[in-house]
């Protein structure tokens, strides 16, 4: 019997920094980690987007889901992205996550080809059945590529393990439709930022999100607000983050977590190219939004 | 001076019934409007694209808005929508239903040919100098054919009596923005009807609705709740109501509504061609969605 | 026994121009008029979207279609525009037209309320019988608000009199698709005018165009070389119009074709509101564009 | 200098086929390719979509490239797709494939996430500062997640061994545009099939194709009455193509190329996971649209 409820509230996704010579910096990583872990997160999500988990090596991988896992150390639970365009590499890379001690892993139907309904359930129930641990099925047509109807996201939950659902398409009617479908019980998580405060009104258990990197506390406070059923209290703190959320979605969240980490004086390394640095009045424009923040 | 807040709450969409000639029923009319009235809304928008004003001669129109608002008889506010593709026409119904007694008119700017930004600014700033009511303007790219930017909304509030927005996008990020960027003192209204829990949540001072045709008591729960600050009360009432939501958007407000109206064993009356009435099968399903709405 | 090709070439739409005071100038509409047809023009089409049929009173309309059937008098076939929002007027304007002498109408399903397949085929099956001559069923989702599919296409020419079909979703395959299902016997035109030779190389009978108000020579050379097989011809011309058709399209046909004619030192008149004459630097472009084309 | 032309006609592109345990099969790889230089094919692609080059390991990518560069043997040029997430192994493979004796490569900006067009011009001139073969940049935002403008291509080709645009958008507006900008000396290719016509008639020097391995000569004829300037002889055998042209886009290149050679009797191999077959339904339609091409 899998536990649907293991993750709930903030889930925080940090970025993987590399170094000049832009390979993975695993000491900077681990430090980030445990500054999410400090800031009050309720779950890590480390190789998600964030993460660039697709620009990684599988050896890359291996590392980072290792690092993060033992620096969490069962404080927060930890949910390892180890989405691949085959079904073989998912396969392996999950298996990994569990024995390295991950509390769940998340999959995204990668698409170079278009995958038809079939074959994302194929995909993964065949993920599912090779290992024992929760999957969170991800939905961002954005960066994945395939957009997963309502219909088959509730298909998938009949796959034993597959126990939660992070929805980031940014359309909220879903949201409404997957809560009507699939009842209270359903863990369904929000991935897209400038939503927040529509997820949690519509009954989201938890929020996906990086900007727990910059503004960890008015990201907390949200969730505390929706929690106290206080929905004035969620507005104001959500009108207050709105910007920074708009932002780091319109300008990519590995380009802008690491320039707003800058921009507070923490070290945050490199990107790995073709990614590069935020232009100079995207970073600017930055500067000035989180101070809004607070 | 405007008064900004003349609009809260409910605002109520009554359909245009017609006879079997398709000839404008407007007894029938006064009793739709009378049972909206009673039925608790805060104010009442006829003429509006749940009214099929496109689709109306100009004398139709007249009456239409006469018979509004004098059957309403000032017990609530009366918005009454005078769009229209040329701007000549839109300062004749505009002055007529000033004339009539109407609290404020609804501009949505119409188009046929694309229209610039200067031209829809030209077109609302001459409409405005030629009544003393304020204007609700109304962003619906889905019936109007424009989709007017969030930048262009905030010019438009420049215009003494432009003082509503009504948003229908159903893109909840331009909600968040307008507030932000005008500030609590903007009323904004929202006339999505599968956005409304959403809305309400971004702060929106009312809901432009025809489901309050089908299910009033509902519809004010939701409002009353969100009033109340109790988050949880109005995302129960929300989940009762989305199906039907998502199902007279989907077919359309006119055809749904008088469907709607002759399942729950009100006259109706007919449409006016090309419009016909639901197909059976989707008549069944609202017959089945009403049951669920309680 | 309705005739398929009494449309064939180049058929050329008018603008309706206007007064100082926003009035239609009959006497120069028939001006311009006459100037497309000593052009060259295999037909005319008044009342279409050039001509800014949506934005005309009844009676305006009935007398644009007479003084275009009158100027024209039978030396090319003219199609009128008659489409309207509501069964009652397309009939009633349909009507007009064939008394008034015209060779076809053409309908678009306006919408407001997006229309349903079945009651896209009723509005054509009724204006159909209610008059005589042929129909061209003209598809453009940009202008008209729906997107009739292939098969709906396909459908309507069942309805005896409605034997041509204009196609303006600018999307080719649909014009591959209706020739493979339809036969060399459809009387297809393209209606839009970055893809006219596109259009011509996958087998259209026409092309409906304003261009022919600015550069008429052009495109009766594009049509000549497509009719004599010589693609290299037709490339060639159609290299020369390319920067014009784009601009015509981006920029709004009633404007862009006023201003070129003024450009060309042909009178041309006013616009009527809210659609106001190109900006300066529009203007300018356009004076320089229409230098390259010949 | 760069020879900008070193490719002309039909490049044909051959699927690379699995085992049942879903391993490359070289042999049966060489195989295929030897199939398309003899039906006449004027280049050969390897790695492209229709390899599924993106689900192959390094060595694998390796392997297929010496495979077909051999076995082509300098019958015909051959292009190897390249492309990668980062930058580095982008630059990796393309240096392989000069050493192993590619004619040129090809280069499609791939995204998780979205690049700026200044990480797009520097990936690209990364890479092709570091090899000294042409380079094909290579526009698909459906399978690759970004449309690169065609600004964007024009600016690409100022790179020197940026010499050919192969565009696979299916916007025919900007096949003319860059013919426009560029003139008659760049050298595009077509890579939407359903367009093919067009792009023949707006002036594209080729067709990328994986439409060679199951309807060659067809392929070929069209190519050669565009050549001829016999346009009605080009269309008449576009008409018989399109049906399988818009079948192999609409169920995906690599199980639509592997099924239709099955149904003509060659041995194709397996498809890699999540991959599947086509289901038995599209599987009979492939069947009747092959009959129908001849």
């Amino acid at each position: 019997m899998h536990q649907k409820n293991i993750l709930q509230g903030i889930i925080a996704y940090p970025i993987t920094p590399f170094d000049r010579q832009e390979r993975v910096n695993l000491s900077l990583f681990k430090l980030l980690v445990e500054r999410l872990v400090l800031s009050g997160a309720h779950g890590l999500a480390p190789l998600g987007s964030t993460g660039v988990l697709p620009y990684l090596t599988d050896e890359e991988k291996e590392a980072v889901a290792e690092a993060a896992i033992q620096q969490v150390n069962r404080r927060v639970p930890v949910v390892v992205g180890v989405s691949n365009l085959t079904t073989e590499r998912t396969i392996y890379h999950a298996r990994f996550a569990e024995k390295a001690g991950a509390d769940a892993v998340m999959v995204i139907p990668m698409s170079y080809w278009k995958l038809t309904e079939d074959e994302i359930f194929t995909h993964y129930s065949k993920v599912a059945e090779s290992i024992s641990i929760p999957i969170m099925a991800y939905n961002n047509p954005a960066t994945g590529g395939i957009d997963m109807s309502a219909a088959l996201l509730k298909k998938l939950l009949q796959i034993p393990n597959v126990t939660m659902i992070k929805e980031s398409t940014g359309d909220v009617q879903r949201m409404h439709y997957l809560r009507r479908e699939l009842g209270e019980a359903v863990a369904f998580y929000n991935g897209s930022n400038p939503l927040a405060l529509c997820a949690f009104a519509a009954g989201a258990k938890g929020w996906c999100t990086a900007a727990s990197n910059l503004a960890p506390d008015s990201v907390l406070e949200l969730y505390n607000a929706v929690q106290a059923n206080d929905l004035a209290a969620a507005r104001a703190v959500f009108d207050r983050l709105f910007a920074l959320l708009q932002f780091i979605v319109a300008k990519g969240l590995p380009r802008t977590i690491k320039a707003g980490l800058k921009i507070q004086g923490v070290e945050s390394g490199y990107l790995r190219s073709p990614l590069q640095p935020l232009a100079e009045a995207d970073y600017r424009q930055l500067e000035s939004i989180l101070l809004g923040v607070r």
